[in-house]
C-alpha cells in the first residue's frame, strides 16, 4: 500500500515534534525536569474527584454512561456561564459549548476558520500546541507584535499576497505559555481595536487565567470587547478556558465561551466529529466545581507562588551574566532569553551527557523557527531542593556553552 | 462582526440535520419511539463501572487525573490487541490509537486522508454520522454497490471527473447503521480486491461487530486481508472499534486497529486535535473490559435478540402488504422500504399529528439524498408492549398514507 497516495495534503504538516522526541530520551529517573507544562499531580484534589464519581454513578448512573447532548452538560455551562459573569463577561449557557480540553477548543476554532493558506495572527513566541491545532488547516502565520505596530491594511496584505485572508488573531492572555507574560490591558484593547479595524475573530486562550500569584487581574479581551459593544453576542473574541489547570487535566474538560451564532456552528462541529464529551466526567466536573473550585484554586495558588518565588530566586543566583528571564505574575512558566548564539537545542542535548537538567528548548514556539537562544522552565512540577540544584546546573550548563 | 468573511469553506457543509430537528419534536412521553440508536440504559454495567472508578482514584488517582500519552493507555491497547486477535486480526499495542469513541476514528480518518473533492466510496444507504464527519473535509461521494460491478477504473475516472481522487471505501460490516444487515464473505473479499486494484484505503467500521444474536460470524475484513497478505502492516484496511455498545457510550472509547504507519500518523493527529482521550476513562473501561467484558455482552445478546424477535413478529403481523423490512442477525436496527411514493420524513411529521410513534426517515443516510421511501427502526431500548402498541400504530400510519 503507497499510503502517501491517499493521505490528504495536510497530513504533510502533522509532524513529529523534534523536541517531544528529545523530550523521550530526558524522562529518566536522574533528570531534573523543569520541561513538562503539566500540574503537580500531588495537588489534585483526588477525594472530591473519588466522592463525586461515586455519587454521580449511583444518583444518576444511566444518564452518566449514556450518550448526550453535543453542547455539553447544562448545569456545567450554567456554572461555567456564573464564573464567566465574574470577570466581566456576562452570558448564559447558550453562549457555552463544553469542549475535551481547551486543546480542542483551538483545533475545533481552527477547523472552523481556516481554509488552506488563510493567516492566523500569533505571538512570537506563542503557545506551540495552538501552532499544532492549526497547522492541520494548512495556515500561513504572520508575527503579531505589539511593538511593531503595524496596520490591519499591512496584514491584510501580507496575507492577500500569501493567497488567503486575515482569519483570526490568537492570543495567550495571563502567564503565558510559554513566556509566563501577561498581556496588559493596553495592549488588549489595542488588539481589538486591530481585530474591529480587520473584521477578524480573536481567539483568547485563557487556560492559566485561574491562577493569578499577585499584580492586578485585567479584564479578559471577551471583557474588555463586551464593555465596548454591549453584548457578548456582538463580539468577535471567542474565549477558551480549561479545568485542566484549575482541577486536573486527565478528564478533558474545557470550554468556549463565544456568541450563541459561533456556537451553534461548533455544536454542529463537534456532533460530527465526536458526538459529545465524556458525559461521566462533565458531570462530576460540574460536582467538583461548584463544591471545591475557590478553596481548591486558593491552594493551587500558594503552592505555585512559592515555587516561582524560589526559581526566581535560584535564577538570580545561578544564571551568568547575559541571561535573561520574565517574572510572571501567575502560572506555571518562565521564559529564559540565553546569549545570542547560544542555542536551546543544542544545550538540551549536551544536557543529556553531562548536567542531566531538563527544560523546553524555545524554537519550536516561534512559527518562524527563529529564536533559538531561548528556553522553557515550569515551576509546577518542582520542590525546593530540584530547583535549587537544578539552577545550579543549568547555570553551569549555559557558562560552559557561552 | 460579518462571521461569513471568517469561516472555512468547509463550514458550509456543516449543517444542521433536519432528521435531529424533527426528533427533538418528538422527544415527548406519549411518544412511542424506535428511533433513537442507542443502547438501552438499564443494561448499563453500572456497579462494575462504579467500582472501577472508586478503584482507579484509590490505586492510581494520580495517572488517572494526569495527563497521558497520545496513543492511549497502554494496558487497554494491549487488551485490545488481544481482542482483535480472536477474530483473525494478529496484532500488538503499537496497532491501536484509542479514540473518543468511534465517531472520532471517522473523523481522524476522513482528515488523514481526504483533501476537498476527493471521493469517498459509501454504501447507499450508509452511517450518517459517517457522512457527517467526513463532510468537513469537502469530499465528493460515489455508490459502493457489490450488485452493480464497477470497476477500480470507471471509480477512479468518476473522481478525476470531480476534480479529485478515490481515497478510501467506508463500509459498516455487521448488522449495519441503518439497515441492520450484514456483508457476505464474498462482498467482504471483492471490496479487498477493489481496493487493492485502486490502491485505495478501506475503512471497517464495526461499532456493532459483537453484537451478533445468531448465523455464523464472518471474519473481519482486515482479518481477511492479513489471511491474503501475512501482516497488518501489509493492510489497506482501517479497523474503527468501539465500547459504546458494549459497555456503555458516555466515557467515549473507541479504537483504531490498523498499520503502525498510520497508527503513527494518527497519533501525531490527536496530540494536535485534543492531546489524548480522557485517562481515567480509558483505565476504568480497561478493568471493567478485562473483569465483565465476555459476560456482559452475552447478556446483551440475549436482550437485544429477544427484542428483535419481538419487533419481527410485530412487523410480519402489523404491516400492509407492499411494505419490506430487513431480517439482522444482529445489532439494534430494523430497515423498512415503504411502497413507492411514501416519504418517510413526510410520515414522521404526520405521526406527531396522529399516531405519536417515531422512528428517522430512511433519506438522510444516503449521500445523495434519494430513496425517502425507507425509515430505520431501532429496537434497542423498546419492550415488548411498546413494540406491538408501536407497530399497530405504524401499520395503520403508513396504511392511512399510501
Amino acid at each position: 500500500m503507497q499510503w502517501s497516495n491517499v493521505l490528504a495534503s495536510r497530513s504533510s504538516r502533522m509532524k513529529a515534534s523534534e523536541i517531544r522526541e528529545l523530550l523521550k530520551l530526558l524522562d529518566q529517573p536522574d533528570i531534573i525536569s523543569f520541561a513538562g507544562g503539566i500540574p503537580d499531580p500531588a495537588l489534585f484534589p483526588v477525594d472530591a474527584f473519588k466522592e463525586a464519581f461515586s455519587e454521580a454513578l449511583t444518583t444518576q448512573a444511566k444518564a452518566a454512561l449514556q450518550y448526550s447532548v453535543s453542547e455539553g452538560y447544562k448545569p456545567l455551562r450554567d456554572w461555567i456561564a456564573g464564573e464567566m459573569a465574574k470577570i466581566g463577561i456576562p452570558c448564559d449557557a447558550g453562549n457555552i459549548l463544553i469542549t475535551s480540553g481547551s486543546q480542542q477548543a483551538l483545533d475545533y476554532l481552527g477547523k472552523l476558520m481556516l481554509s488552506p493558506k488563510d493567516t492566523a495572527l500569533v505571538g512570537w513566541p506563542t503557545y506551540l500546541g495552538a501552532l499544532g491545532a492549526f497547522n492541520a488547516y494548512e495556515p500561513n502565520y504572520d508575527r503579531l507584535d505589539p511593538k511593531a505596530n503595524r496596520t490591519g491594511a499591512d496584514f491584510a496584505a501580507t496575507a492577500a499576497a500569501a493567497g488567503g485572508r486575515v482569519k483570526f488573531a490568537y492570543l495567550s492572555v495571563d502567564f503565558a505559555n510559554p513566556t509566563g507574560e501577561t498581556m496588559d490591558r493596553g495592549a488588549r484593547e489595542a488588539v481589538i481595536d486591530l481585530a474591529d479595524e480587520m473584521d477578524i475573530a480573536i481567539i483568547e486562550d485563557a487556560a492559566y487565567q485561574t491562577l493569578r500569584f499577585d499584580g492586578q487581574a485585567i479584564p479578559p479581551i471577551l471583557a474588555l470587547e463586551i464593555a465596548r459593544k454591549g453584548s457578548i453576542e456582538d463580539c468577535r473574541t471567542l474565549y477558551c478556558g480549561s479545568f485542566s489547570k484549575s482541577l486536573a487535566p486527565g478528564l478533558r474538560v474545557g470550554w468556549i465561551c463565544a456568541a450563541k451564532e459561533i456556537v451553534g456552528r461548533l455544536v454542529l462541529m463537534k456532533q460530527a466529529a465526536d458526538l459529545h464529551s465524556s458525559t461521566a466526567n462533565q458531570i462530576v466536573t460540574h460536582k467538583v466545581a461548584s463544591t471545591i473550585f475557590n478553596a481548591h484554586v486558593a491552594k493551587l495558588r500558594a503552592t505555585y507562588m512559592a515555587r516561582r518565588d524560589h526559581l526566581l530566586a535560584a535564577l538570580a543566583r545561578e544564571m551568568p551574566k547575559g541571561v535573561e528571564w520574565t517574572k510572571p505574575e501567575g502560572g506555571m512558566f518562565i521564559w529564559l532569553t540565553l546569549p545570542k548564539g547560544v542555542d536551546g537545542a543544542e544545550l538540551l542535548a549536551k544536557s543529556l551527557q553531562s548536567e542531566r537538567v531538563a527544560f523546553v528548548p524555545g524554537r519550536a514556539f516561534f512559527a518562524d523557527g527563529s529564536n533559538g537562544n531561548t528556553l522553557r522552565l515550569s515551576f509546577s512540577c518542582a520542590n525546593e531542593a530540584q530547583i535549587d540544584e537544578g539552577m545550579k546546573r543549568l547555570g553551569r550548563l549555559i557558562r560552559d556553552n557561552t
